[in-house]
């Protein structure tokens, strides 16, 4: 009898990955393409599914799932993605159906990844909890009673646009004074150029990260401006929904203590008195090479149940 | 045959209101007593539960619903609650269930409310909703999918405490700066006096209305900033469950366009271009006089579906 497995598309600017995912989270088979070799969502999608189908004796496959930026679960589409080759709204969920004949169900990226933690890492046993990615942009998912929040636009969990200092940097979204421009890797980087502008021009968050390691001032300040920024806001997110649990996953979080201190630091000083106690800030469980990966196949395998 | 009604419980820090709602959100019969005049939570219940039963003769009761500040859903507790005699931790859904032998829900007053929206108010086909009370404080309920909010600690959805203004108005609460010191009728009276110190010492959120309304710019800026810092927060607020419709309720919003034109610039003027097009922002339908009896209704006909 073959294994039931998903198979999981990690849609990127750059490049596409393909995983074969089993219900323990063990990526089976893997695979990746060029984003630009195909000639558009159509072509993609029939390439991508032809990999997919050359699978079905091995595999049985009970579904696509796919993680792509600007995605909407409500519709299957990938909408006017600013990284993307393909302007509009594709409907990338049905294109991967029709070119399978199998189930797709398609998500934004840090949704799926919010997902992929509560299926395969360490949310398994939390069922209110907020997932942050501090990547190049700041992306989050939202998990309320066990369901991820897609809200009536399919589009919910976008802490990473809540304006924190209005009138601020200007954002990719068009506004100014979102998290992200703060509190991303790329967002560091820019306070810490703001303090120091004759940093090296190849100065990166890893950079800085290795500065504070060494005591240098202005980097530490930096870790201690981001994490008074990311404080307080994920003090302001838990008014919300009320999480037992922030998870912060992408490469700022492997900064380890260096970030999470100051962090905790500004969260604890600013949670409302009702909440303390009830909710604590930890490293994502997902190993980070497969995330994504396991993010998309749990699309499918959470409307499985357990 | 008895028809089939809620017993619904409206605990104020003066007054208990008593109310029998049948599953149309009328009001079948009222009542109300001083909070002071009973002798503590247990006699309280025994009292009030002396009336619930004088009355199973009359109703099929279902259940009893209450709403009371800092209800905490999860355990039928009201914990700390500032504005009642009772310090601690009460389990006040289970006194009543003692002293009627009926199945009790509680929630806090504003959580119950956004449930009454959804049951009986103009939320009944609108799954996915921000409810937001402007009163002497600013309360919220939040609805993801059609059911309420509650998160891990059970007092999920307290907008009127995210922090706005980092070092701003002391709250009471403890910190600085939250949402309910700037957009509560009692906000916007003390934003008034900031810019009118010679303000009559009985100005309040009507008089200030008043003003607005015959010209006066002081009165008219005064609302044009707490349009500015609710319309702001409630855009911040969509990038959390994105909400098909954002309600606002209590005393403040009976100001009408005077308020909601300026809250309704400032929101579109900051809301993520995902969300434009998406989420509208509209007087609650309950009618104010009723709308904590149904709340606390609708806690207990929420679980009986439709």
């Amino acid at each position: 009898m073959l294994p039931p497995v998903v198979a999981a598309v990690d849609l990127g600017g750059t490049r596409v990955k393909l995983g074969f995912v089993d219900g323990s989270g063990s990526v089976l088979d893997h695979d990746a393409f060029d984003t630009g070799a195909f000639d558009g969502p159509e072509a993609l999608a029939r390439g991508i599914g032809a990999e997919i189908n050359a699978r079905k004796d091995r595999f049985d496959l009970i579904g696509i799932g796919i993680g792509a930026p600007n995605g909407n679960h409500h519709r299957g589409t990938v909408e006017h993605p600013p990284n993307l080759p393909w302007p509009g709204v594709t409907p990338l969920a049905s294109l991967f159906s029709d070119a399978t004949g199998l189930p797709a169900r398609l998500d934004n990226d840090a949704n799926a990844a919010a997902l992929g933690e509560k299926r395969f890492g360490a949310a398994q046993t939390v069922n209110d909890f907020l997932f942050v990615t501090l990547g190049t942009g700041v992306g989050s998912g939202i998990v309320v009673a066990g369901n991820l929040v897609r809200g009536y636009s399919g589009f919910a969990g976008e802490v990473g646009h809540v304006i924190v200092e209005p009138g601020g940097r200007l954002c990719g979204c068009g506004r100014r004074g979102c998290l992200e421009q703060y509190t991303s890797a790329t967002g560091l980087v820019k306070t810490y150029r703001d303090a120091v502008p004759d940093a090296p021009d190849d100065a990166d968050a890893l950079y800085v990260f290795q500065q504070a390691q060494a005591g240098d001032a202005a980097a530490r300040d930096t870790f201690e401006t981001t994490g008074r920024i990311l404080g307080l806001a994920l003090a302001n997110s838990v008014a919300y929904t009320s999480p037992e649990v922030v998870f912060l996953f992408g490469g700022l979080a492997e900064a380890g203590e260096t970030l999470f201190e100051p962090i905790r630091r500004h969260f604890n000083a600013n949670l409302l008195t009702i909440y303390q106690g009830t909710v604590a800030i930890r490293p994502s469980g997902l190993p980070s090479g497969d995330a994504a990966l396991l993010g998309a196949a749990s699309l499918v395998w959470h409307e499985r149940g357990r």
